[in-house]
């Protein structure tokens, strides 16, 4: 039987196939991912390669389109002459007639590489958990009365090699009708390989998937197109379980203390999310049920309170949760409104109050895959902690407080409009500039926008520029030496003015106190002191890198972080600022089977410190209070 | 190493086993089955087994209590003085020193003989869906924070080799507070060893389930004890969708066309299942949440409409149905107020109108088990017919309509007290006497209870005694003949009068019409051709046993079924009543997983015949319209 050599590139894969097979045969046969939804009918085109003429080729082999079956009628249809002018095939048309030298473009590959859209999308292979496979069935007959399950799972069977699959009920219930009204040509979406999720009539070649984060303050989703990664339309909306208690201690009592609290905590959270749902893929122009696939993120008490898991226990030693490992739930059982069958998928979470939102950070950054040492710190209304490396990774939690957020400060206020969110101080001077969320640059001292208060990245800001111009020593405390207008010294507590009363839409001073300095200097020395006890543990003296995620880390300025020492010093330009890296996790999960094994791995590995059960952290947190000296 | 030889009846098992080992390490390894609901930690007390004494030994080994370790203190109080002084010990405490003959109780016995409560409750094997195992966990500590989950996991893994468990979402919302309430000591329900159902603290040893039989016209329920297989109780209701359409073609063309058609008739069937259910746990004092499987089985009508599957299909040549397969469901997805986490498994069905409850009755009846020929014919709404043996086995659906149920007939109704059930005509005076559902016995001629319609049976009786009389003739036209008040003539068709006006609660006469025996002509014709056209494809001229299933069989007599000719001659007493063999197999099923496979085999393996495409059908149904002559 004659064979010949076939070559496809860029991955160099190459064997000697029997003359008569296809490509798409071949292809299999030699290893090289092949995109094809149709199974290879001629029917979803997705299978292009390109020929390379044998003048051309750099293998010297003899190539050239004259070495395959000519082009069939579906080809010039799904192709166009043009395509196939430029050599283009269909892998499961052309069959191997000569020696072939074949290129798959990035389009045809079944796993490809993702292009970021923003910095902090980042490039993974394309593997999401739903697979998508168009099948025509022939029709019932008296001759062959199978039922319609039966003959879409045989078929599903011999065409795609899925075996022993199951169907979700809901999709079930559709079945007879979406069979028919598809005329018994249907793509069904397939998850993991075991359950069909979804059986829409025709060759349907686009699926979605959310990514969520649910934040103690803040829920962010993502919603992504499976065939390429990236996100199509994000959305931030507010906790409204806020409402109930700022932390995560008041919701858990809520929870505890009132009767159907927690199913109040869980409905609240559901419909919020619905309603981002609903606003997602209204920008696109997609409906909720396009959405085939979740992923969710959030620390312990989020995920416990989103699952309506009993959390009563994750405030009390020994912290335990209801359980650590990933879950995978119906959406229609958490009443969350997207595909009904669609599968939600909840990322493991570590310990105590280090949850799934830190696993998500993890597999974003990927310390364990590196050699340098990180310490990676995600400040939201709490500030979670990792240090370490591929040889040992440690994790902890630190009670920041809601500083950091705007809260229990004097002025505080959310990084909404009107809050003032960059500050300068003049050393000489004291006069002071700042730019208020809505104004579309620094502004100098005349700001467009009316100040309504100070948000968390404006508090660091203000401390930060205080300590440098001496207006507050490095115990905190205010130096009431300096001459300033700005200083106030008449009332209870000693303030600064940041915006004078004609710069302020509330008709009065904008101040930094003496208790939000100390509400600032608690929640850096949370963090720097639990960085120190993480170091110590290690045996270190300084970290590689620094990153900083959350969204409030995009915000703050480093060299101010470091001003005020929110952690262990580290070269500025190793301090790296990656934003909603919890978000990113999940939407890496999303599009990414393979991160979601990587997530219940180092979810199990990275060791949880208990802080508070720390020897040295009462020492540690007591010197962390002092800012380092300017 | 010292080895003894061990010896277990009543199974008559035996080997040698290592000095040292418990009992039921030498069970185990053995292969005799002894219940264990702790895994051997000497807290359930199940698996008691009988020490033989040497001298009573039938096998004339050297046994005795002294060949084994002294009893625990556990087992003092397990088993109690007297127990202990009769040679019973816990084979989970006691330890092999010498040569043993045991006896193992019925109790003791993982895999139990059913005593039948009824002669329609079948004795089989007892291996149900569901496994209690009962664990004591270590609490949580700061040294061991593993989740509840992870924690139980674990346990259930080392002490029951239950790797890889999965748990319902339902139950892992209320894991904590169980584990918590039971302090660590729970007993836990798995499902196929897959799947964690249930959690109660302490140790339980009761576990029910519920068998449903969901009939056209009539619910049938039986709520059984899986620790016995017994019935505890048996419940029947009418099916509420007759209001939507007597038969299953008019319930289709509901579902098609009525908007929502679908979801009330769905609906209104489970609301009655679960008022049934209240019943049925109120009457031995449980509560429904005790149910923790169900087992379901119903025509393809049924099967449809009970799951919410578009039903139009069925209704159409080629009768294709959504699925054929079994289906296990969770009952909140399905709306069935028993325990959330409860799964509910769907028995297969065949093709076309052949459903769910004709594999059920196959699996009680097991014809493909005999070498007897046997004819079962089910007469519900519709009539199956199942013919074979080992061999092979053919099935079909018959449209009896609904006469042999009291519907379609002048005075017909359902058998209700006042219902007419039994008839007798003497042949010289034509003079009749009937029994009333509701009368304690056969009354004679002065019934004490007024007789308000004629059920199944009845009409039945009556149209064989007015055959055997000489009333009506062979081809069921009415004999004008014979001289009797009792034969009106002056209507619009001859009537024979069956119950006069002063017997009647309705103040006039009772009366089978001519239309009132063409409706039984076409549905004995019914029946009775298509068993012919069975048995004319399997080249048979008699069967060696025909079985009458359905409620409605336990109620007619086999005498006059054959002079009406039901169904072709057979002798007398080779014709057996088995009541709801549906209902029964429901229960089979419940009780016992094998059962679920042996159904999923004879479902695929059954030949279907659509009567009405057989050539020789017409013929054979115009033959068998006539009765056979007296």
């Amino acid at each position: 039987m004659t064979r010949h050599l076939v070559v496809f590139q860029p991955s160099g894969k190459r064997g000697r196939i029997r003359r008569g097979s296809s490509i798409l045969e071949a292809a299999r046969g030699l290893g090289v991912d092949l995109e094809t939804i149709c199974g290879g009918r001629q029917t979803c085109g997705k299978c292009r390669v390109r020929v390379e003429e044998g003048s051309r080729s750099a293998l010297g082999i003899s190539s050239g389109r004259r070495h395959l079956s000519p082009p069939t009628e579906r080809e010039w249809e799904l192709l166009g002459e043009m395509a196939i002018a430029q050599g283009y095939r269909l892998a499961c048309a052309a069959t191997i007639q000569g020696d072939l030298h074949l290129f798959v473009p990035e389009g045809s590959r079944a796993v490809r590489q993702v292009v970021p859209k923003t910095t902090i999308q980042r490039a993974i292979p394309l593997k999401p958990a739903l697979r998508r496979c168009y099948v025509e069935l022939p029709p019932p007959s008296l001759e062959d009365p199978r039922g319609d399950w039966e003959r879409l799972s045989q078929e599903l069977g011999r065409n795609f090699g899925l075996a022993g699959l199951d169907i979700d009920y809901q999709v079930l219930g559709r079945l007879a009708q979406e069979l028919r009204s598809g005329d018994w040509k249907v793509t069904v979406t397939v998850w993991h390989d075991r359950e069909v999720v979804k059986v829409e009539p025709g060759l349907v070649d686009k699926s979605y998937g959310l990514a969520l984060d649910i934040g103690t303050t803040t829920l962010a989703g993502y919603l992504c197109d499976l065939s390429s990664g990236q996100v199509m339309a994000a959305g931030a909306a507010l906790n409204p379980q806020v409402s109930y208690g700022e932390d995560v201690v008041s919701r858990i009592a809520y929870a505890m203390e009132t009767p159907q609290g927690l199913d109040r905590l869980h409905d609240v959270v559901v419909e919020a999310l619905n309603d981002m749902v609903r606003n997602l893929v209204g920008e696109v122009g997609l409906a909720a049920e396009d959405i085939s696939e979740v992923t969710v993120v959030g620390n312990t008490a989020m995920h416990h309170l989103f699952l309506r898991l009993d959390p009563r226990h994750l405030g009390r030693i020994p912290f335990a949760p209801t359980l650590h490992r990933p879950l995978d739930i119906k959406a229609r059982d958490l009443g969350l409104r997207v595909h009904p069958a669609a599968n939600v998928h909840v990322l493991p979470i570590e310990a105590g109050f280090v949850g799934a939102d830190n696993v998500a950070v993890l597999i974003a950054e990927e310390p364990y895959n590196q050699e340098e040492m990180a310490l990676i710190v995600d400040i939201g209304t709490n500030g979670e902690l990792v240090l370490g490396n591929r040889q040992r990774l440690l994790s902890a939690s630190c009670a920041t407080g809601p500083a950091f957020e705007g809260a229990h400060i004097r002025f505080g206020m959310r990084a909404a409009p009107g809050a003032i969110e960059k500050v300068s101080i003049d050393p000489h001077s004291l006069e002071v500039g700042f730019k208020v969320v809505g104004e579309e640059r620094w502004s100098g001292e005349r700001p467009e926008v009316k100040a309504r208060g100070i948000c968390g990245s404006g508090i660091i800001d203000a401390v930060a520029e205080m300590l440098k111009a001496g207006i507050i020593k490095p115990n905190g405390t205010f130096n009431r030496d300096i001459s300033s207008p700005r200083l106030l010294l008449g009332g209870t507590e000693p303030e600064f003015v940041i915006a004078r009363a004609q710069e302020s839409a509330l008709g009065r001073e904008i101040t930094v106190s003496q208790g939000d300095v100390r509400a600032v200097q608690l929640a850096k020395g949370a963090l720097y002191s639990g960085a120190r006890v993480l170091m110590a543990k290690l045996g270190i003296q300084r970290v590689d890198k620094v990153v900083l995620a959350g969204s409030f880390g995009l915000s703050i300025d480093r060299e101010k972080a470091l001003t005020l020492g929110l952690f262990p010093y580290c070269e500025p330009e190793r301090v790296h600022c990656v934003g909603n890296a919890a978000g990113e996790g999940a939407r890496l999960a999303l599009i990414n089977v393979d991160k979601r094994r990587e997530a219940a791995e180092v979810a199990r590995w990275v060791e949880y410190v208990e802080l508070t059960l720390e020897p040295s952290f009462p020492e540690e947190f007591a010197a962390a209070m002092a800012f380092p000296a300017p």
